[in-house]
């Protein structure tokens, strides 16, 4: 009796999510064992997260159970943490188990780039998991409840920084500014007492994004109290304030950082020859000299060619890269290795939301603004929703208030 | 021309309130000028706050705008904190301003009893305002949305402590018993991580209830989870731990003080004669030797001739005080003295929500449990409503929700 091969998937967001759904497809569990790991026994939309940081959407709105989508009965899904991959005997430890594999495909997901700067691992938030920003909309209110009990008042707890300017920093302080005013009712609280800084260390905000738009989300931004410090990095993180480069203090109780992500240390650990935590996948997206293991999602390192550097991991990416490595691992299990696909991406555009029924965006070659931009962002998120669970998630998860 | 009488009413709570009500009411501004202090713009029911500290209700549904109820054409209103009352030579003295009067009306209120324990101040919360409820609400859900985020799972999160099985404590701890499975539910917490606490000094919980009563609340609220430590006084208070008599130690990071209150320091620091801030007043409501000075609700003790102790402050009563404070300052105004009514108290029963539908209480020589208690239970706070408000008050704040 032949024994079929084992499909092992290291995590459930974008990559390894889709990947597993595409494996699904077709009866593949015939030909193969399929299993996914994950922490949670969620998925979640990682690029929504900035929402209920903010707590302008529950977080409920951004998570499905994984079992809602997967077929247990053609993917085996396990709830544990990842510790280690042994890729020379083809194994991985979880907390509770270990396991072995003939085709491994890691999609672990990122961890906060702090660049070294110290302090920020203590004290302050990130947005990164649905624990996180619960954590966040909770000491955010926190802090709204504690400030009229002071007789002395002490402004820093309502002051709010964003580290960083760059996607998800406006994403979140532009939700941020729309929910500030709805805290201040709920709390007695002028709102001049309140104040948020968005501090950048580059040159711009949203560095990479067309100038224009750029100045529209500024000036929508400052229009609802963000203070932005562009060019501006940041030296220390300590508790209860932020130093910059450039001598200011500013006090405050709640540091959110953003200052982008690195790949995961899991995958540094296993030895892969990596970059910040990110792989410089092959074509196939496998790791180099690895021919069994993919690697895909923030954990994957491609390059643009056409402007040598690599491409911003996103979750469109990831969601493409999904059906590349899906592809590649029944041609490896067919024996069909003539039939591997190489990865190409195709960036169809980038659109940032900037709270309530604005954001901004380019799609192909044309600039989006405020309502049309926030309905475009809807629809993309409604489409991999629908990807991944058809109409019926996008019905029950869906943005459906699209203007 | 004669210049009108001052009468400067201090405190809006059910004493305060009420009088101001009384007094605007067959136009008394014409024969006397009346104002009314208060520190917030609100007057709230300080016997709902075990709601929305436990967060089953909001806040605002306790709380009404002075300005609503109180005509400012009949009295004037100033929101300011008193900080001294100088009775020789008849000033308050406020935040911003002094102000003289002829007659006064202390309704300020009381401060937590903590009977000397250590710690208490400093690290538990008590239920005494809408500040202090918003904070213990949020505080509440900020220890759910921290435990997942910890890697070493610290369960002194999930650990509430009642200190106080009284009146307050009880409504408190049965409200927190009915919201805790909503809070699981939110932050993907199972049941069974969550601890209560009830801890009392006395030899029983609610001391002074009927006995059948205490057993059945205790019972009620065993089944939810509850732990009572009866007979158990607490030593000391820390951060992130309650030290008890018998040796025990608690590590919860949520105590929540209700071992029962004791009457404005103000009060006595104004020289008034005074036990633990209340001021043994005369049949007229009035302090001893000074008959432009009506002291009622928490800070006033009447004694209970038939078992020689002082009254319990309650809303009851004070809400009576105010009928016969505000009549007897129109007899002194009038010179009509002969007319000065004297307090008697009328103790129409005690009912005590046990949150959800249930409750506990006596009327008259009737027991009540369960859905008829609760039911009577609010027909009391709509009453109250009533008489300060109208019907229209009623409908807008009241608890319409009978059965």
């Amino acid at each position: 009796m032949n024994r079929k091969p084992k499909i092992l998937i290291l995590g459930a967001g974008y990559g390894g999510m889709m990947t597993a759904s595409r494996l699904q497809k077709g009866n593949f569990h015939q030909d193969a064992e399929i299993t996914l790991v994950n922490k949670h026994d969620y998925h979640y939309q990682t690029t929504w997260l900035h929402e209920p940081a903010a707590g302008t959407l529950h977080h409920d709105r951004t998570r499905m159970k994984i079992t809602d989508i997967i077929d247990t009965h053609k993917v085996n899904f396990i709830k544990d943490s990842v510790v280690s991959i042994d890729k020379e005997n083809k194994k991985v430890k979880l907390d509770k188990e270990e396991l072995d594999y003939d085709y491994l495909v890691i999609g672990l997901g990122s961890q906060p780039e702090t660049f070294g700067i110290p302090g920020v691992y203590d004290h302050a938030f990130s947005i990164r998991s649905v624990n996180s920003v619960r954590l966040i909309r909770e000491h955010i209110e926190y802090m709204f409840a504690s400030y009229n009990k002071q007789d002395e008042k002490d402004d820093s707890l309502l002051t709010f920084v964003v580290a960083g300017a760059g996607f998800t920093g406006i994403e979140f302080v532009g939700e941020l500014s729309e929910r500030i005013p709805e805290l201040c009712e709920e709390y007695d609280i002028a709102r001049e007492n309140v104040s948020m800084y968005s501090i950048e260390a580059a040159p711009t905000a949203l560095p990479g994004f067309d100038e224009e738009l750029v100045e529209y989300a500024m000036n929508l931004l400052e229009s609802r109290g963000v203070n932005f410090k562009i060019n501006t990095p940041i030296k220390e993180v300590q508790d209860g304030k932020v130093l910059l480069d450039d001598g200011e203090v500013i006090d405050s109780q709640t540091i959110v950082w953003t200052t982008g992500v690195r790949g995961n240390s899991i995958v540094e650990e296993a030895g892969f020859e990596a970059m910040r935590g990110r792989v410089k996948v092959d074509a196939n997206l496998r790791a180099p000299g690895h021919e069994d293991v993919f690697i895909i999602g923030d954990c994957a390192l491609i390059i643009n060619e056409e402007i040598n550097r690599p491409y911003p991991p996103t979750a469109q990416i990831a969601i493409q890269q999904s059906y590349t490595c899906a592809n590649n691992i029944k041609a490896l299990v067919k024996g069909t290795e003539e039939e591997l696909e190489e990865f190409q991406p195709d960036i169809k555009g980038t659109v940032a939301s900037l709270g309530g029924k604005e954001a901004i965006g380019v799609v192909g070659d044309r600039k989006l603004y405020g309502t049309s931009a926030s309905t475009v962002k809807k629809l993309i998120d409604n489409r991999y929703l629908y990807l991944l669970g058809g109409m019926p998630l996008v019905l029950k998860k869906g943005k459906l208030n699209l203007f």
